[in-house]
């Protein structure tokens, strides 16, 4: 398939997700700093959020830089990616309306996993689709750090321990998703830094 | 024309459409998981659709990297394919909320129904277009199963009995044109998970 | 300045316009057709304004593709005419609604002149951008008949018939824009069908 | 990076956040002028945020043709730009709303200044990416008008002067931003007229 285009129109939709979320700041009735500052808690989720969308923006950039062909697998693991995505402006304006609510906090936590798993997908496939014609991809997308954490049981024992933690005390949903994404932001592959 | 700039037109409208229809999940007043689950019918709807942009998205892509012209005639055929798309927020929101009564799953079924053919003469002027020029263009695109589905008198009788059924069971509807969508994203040209 | 980037935010602008239009359809609080069919008045104008669209974006791209130069007066006469083109949704709405008052359908109509005056404006910062180095593009944008149409002096004639009219019987706005979008849809230039 | 990619998203982003200010033009409910004209003050405030993005834009435009590289340091200063950037809907409906009122004006006041104090870290970036490689990149940045205020004494008098002012007589924030904007619109480098 057109690279360019697949790429074109994730950005599109990409870009759109990210500022459906600035519509949840409803402008407030009255004309006072008080009345702006009741938006506050979802302010917090919506960074959270934004950061969400920038790592995982710059993670698909590094991906699609690399792969040399987008197959129909790819495509449709891509558009799951994209489903996935698009489940942010609800959780986000549930979460941070509901910020110290379990069930709220939950339904983030899951929809933010979903789209981990969402991204192993879709790099498992960008992988296959390598593995033959271009050995190198495939090693430098298993180099990810989003595509490492998934394989370590550490990682497993602290999503459990942060799933448990929820129902005792719901803002560690946050919490936990700022320190892993400030971690995949940090930590990125060498050469993603270089022109393509 | 510019087919390039064409292809990053219709696909910025139909980015938009996919994301429009994610602004009808209302943020649930309450904290509950139960109150999420109200959205559960328009899920289904929404998935349906979701879909639909995914596979009219593939076969578009694949028609227009076939085509060297992009004419008069395709500019507004487009125009017209890009019309009945726009109608799915609308219809999906509608069969979605009332899932089990005739007239929305009617509806849906229509604008369903509106846009293969408004693919149908999509396909019919690009084939039209590259005919002397391109026979091969014309012979790919008469063979893609979008294509093809009109052309078939069973077709259109087993379309006839679902629009009889929605009387009697409305989600049919969905059922039927999820089997479709299924049908027309595993039988996919061989050579459209080729490079462009 | 580049010229691709300036078309694709121009384009990105004019996607999110006609698809900001689809989301007035609001979806029916009842099951039933007559509770969509209250909607036909919006439908009428929104089938006019997608027209318009479809007309504006078929000359805007003609003229991008002639010049080969986009100049800062080039930049701020587009962005001049995205200013008209951004009231298209509220006019539409309001014209749409209220069919048969007059002050709604005068309303479409100014920002219907407002848009035709900020074409000729970018046309002419166009033809001046190009009138040295590319004399044929200016003469080829001279005679495209979205241009044409400003100079001659019975358009005005008929213009000003329609102003008067809309008092007696405001449909007349819907009906004209309708008659001389068309007109501009058929006589296009024979080179705008052209490879680019 | 890919910067062409990173431009595209940028693009679509920031065309989103124009048409968004769009949808706060409330269709009037009476077919009446005089309830067309209820959003007069709201029209003021979107006409300056309109050329506010038309400035930034080509400032933007013009300081990502210069550089060569998108280094990861660029791209999360664009997305902190895109994150102030979208913070202008609400802003501009708070500020246009109540037009009169200081808190509001301010709050807009100190959105425009994030906005440039954004805009300066993302050129210094840009500056420092390109400094050993193409030193005449950095120099051209730096004297840009946006850079070069930043830098002024007598600039962040005035602003100073502003914020004092705005408690007396709000308006004079959009007035002053207005100011500045044109200043800026008209003060552009020689060369970013040029081809690129």
């Amino acid at each position: 398939m057109n690279k360019g285009r697949v790429e074109a129109f994730t950005d599109a939709v990409v870009a759109i997700i990210l500022t459906i979320m600035v519509l949840e700041f409803k402008t407030p009735e009255e004309p006072t700093f008080s009345a702006l500052a009741a938006d506050w808690s979802y302010l917090i989720a919506y960074l959270i959020s934004f950061l969400f969308i920038g790592v995982a923006w710059y993670n698909h950039h590094y991906m699609f830089s690399l792969t040399k062909r987008v197959t129909k697998g790819i495509y449709w693991a891509n558009n799951l990616w994209i489903l996935v995505m698009a489940m942010l402006p609800v959780s986000t304006a549930w979460a941070g309306r509901f910020i110290d609510r379990s069930q709220p906090e939950l339904f983030y936590f899951l929809i933010f996993t979903l789209w981990q798993l969402a991204y192993a997908l879709l790099s498992y496939v960008i992988v296959a689709a390598n593995r033959t014609d271009q050995p190198k991809v495939a090693t430098k997308i298993r180099h990810m750090s989003v595509y490492r954490m998934n394989t370590r049981w550490w990682f497993w024992v602290i999503w459990m321990a942060v799933m448990g933690t929820i129902h005792f005390w719901p803002p560690i949903c946050l919490v936990f998703t700022l320190i892993e994404l400030i971690v995949m932001a940090i930590y990125t592959p060498n050469d993603s830094d270089q022109l393509f």
